[in-house]
């Protein structure tokens, strides 16, 4: 995100705020922009939990290097992914698309079999969408709803001082397949090793079962790499961490920067206060849970490598 | 719309259809692909309404002739337009912005303030969005959130044979305007002139008079022009049409044939049961309405001109 972008998004959440606490209304903004989701309380046992995710073309996803039905798989799957971290269960989406006139029905028909395959397997329903022709490339912006029962719903805002710092799965995977994919790999050929990037899964089973048992303080999905989603998540919470190196799970292959900065993993990160770790499993949902960290006073950003303390740089995802 | 993205539209609508009927889930999809916005009941007093619109620069507007306040108030107005058609009251709203590099921070404040003044004046808070680069022009995907008593919204299905029909306002404003600044008027000098096509309003008022008092047996909003939204209504209830050239309500310079085909006045096309018509107002929420037609037998669709009944063909709006 270029510094141009978050002076908007400052604005307008700004601007968006002044205009909610100004007006009294029954149907309740309880959380907007700055989090994975918003979050609207009705006043019933369900809150809804909205997001939206906008993909383009050359700069989220590439069409030559990618298979149609992962395109597919991962625009739904970032809205997933946001719905697992806060807990909630997704409902259905609603696509818009934007076409560039070369895109062929057959692609269009690969396309639709991984965001319905993902769909089917979450029990999501494609609700509505737009479409339109585009100029250049193909753009999708999804939006998901889901709902959580009230107050369930985990914020990045709730990380306290003393808080363990979890992660789910392995970190890296996604980041270690671009690079293989940029050394000219083909894609056919080791589309194991692609899984990561290519097929990510939505940790919504761990997401449902940390919030409904009150075991996650703060959460969010990991979508940009750890240290810069962990430096969100430290700042709407006011604290700061401690990574301990050794103990970021990594997967097979991966460096411990692409574990430490690489983005696309879609694993969930998450702070547990030390009282209500030892209700935590071991596995949930089939993803092994680690302790990488603690939380701190803020707002500094700590690695510990062999013993010994250093600031933890934050670096973004670089998208494709 | 192309045939190809009706195709598309169509096989998206058939498929998310086949899902929905397979799965068993509280949150029920109570109307998915094809109204005016997807109705989501969670067994509360009041369902959601759920619309999207995506807006590209070039085909839904240009920066060359449009102000950018007139940009920002048509995004919103659309979504807004949509959540009228259906009786409901708009809630929040999500933005999603494509920007491309050459776009300032100027042009974006006059953007922020139309689509910010309409907000205001609708009750709409912005409760999220995502922004990303765009590589050719500028693109909008707006999501409104609203909200209706349960079982009130007004489909475009529930038109029946003898119902009347009947518009909001005045029609073909926005094509008679389009029409001046092609022929290079400008923007400026002419301002009152263009206001129909820079900044329609949302029939709120109306819309939720006609849904509350259970007046209307269908509804829909004019955004593509009157013969193509009819022909769409009619398909939808399964019914015919005789429209009434005369009684069609003009914009001040609009001929016939810009009030019968012109889009993008986002009026609202209803039916009113005969019955139940003596109950209608003149005027709702400070516009007038007018008798156009009748529902008539399937499925054909005809114009009634000086006492000759003719076929009334299906024109789409041209966008810029």
């Amino acid at each position: 995100m270029k510094r141009s972008e978050r002076e908007l998004i400052e604005h307008l959440r700004q601007r968006a705020a002044r205009l909610a606490r100004g007006s009294r209304r029954k149907f309740l903004l309880r959380q907007g922009i700055g989090d994975d989701c918003a979050i609207l309380s009705g006043g019933g046992r369900e809150e809804l939990l909205v997001t939206t995710d906008l993909l383009l073309e050359a700069i989220h996803f590439r069409r030559e290097w990618q298979p149609p039905d992962s395109i597919g798989h991962k625009v739904l799957l970032r809205g997933l992914s946001d719905i697992a971290a806060m807990g909630g269960t997704p409902r259905c989406c609603f696509l818009s698309l934007a076409l560039p006139p070369d895109i062929s029905g057959r692609w269009m028909g690969q396309f639709f079999s991984g965001l319905f395959h993902l769909a089917e397997a979450s029990g999501v329903i494609l609700a509505g969408g737009d479409t339109a022709r585009s100029p250049a490339g193909l753009l999708a912006d999804i939006v998901v709803i889901g709902t959580a029962p009230r107050g369930k719903a985990v914020l990045r805002s709730g990380a306290r001082l003393g808080d363990e710092i979890w992660v789910s799965g392995e970190l890296g995977g996604a980041a270690e397949a671009l690079r293989r994919l940029r050394q000219g790999g083909r894609a056919g050929q080791q589309m194991q090793r692609l899984r990561p990037l290519f097929y990510p899964q939505p940790r919504l089973k761990l997401g449902r079962l940390l919030a409904a048992r009150g075991l996650a303080s703060a959460m969010m999905d990991l979508s940009d790499g750890l240290s810069i989603d962990l430096a969100r998540l430290c700042k709407a919470s006011g604290v700061g961490a401690t990574i301990d190196a050794e103990a970021v799970p990594r997967f097979p292959e991966a460096s411990l920067e692409q574990a430490l900065h690489g983005g696309e993993d879609f694993e969930l990160l998450f702070t547990v206060p030390p009282r209500r770790a030892r209700r935590l499993p071991q596995r949930a949902g089939g993803v092994p849970l680690t302790r990488i960290g603690q939380i701190t006073r803020g707002p500094q950003l700590w690695l510990v490598r062999k013993g010994r303390a250093e600031p933890l740089p934050v670096r973004g995802f670089e998208h494709f």
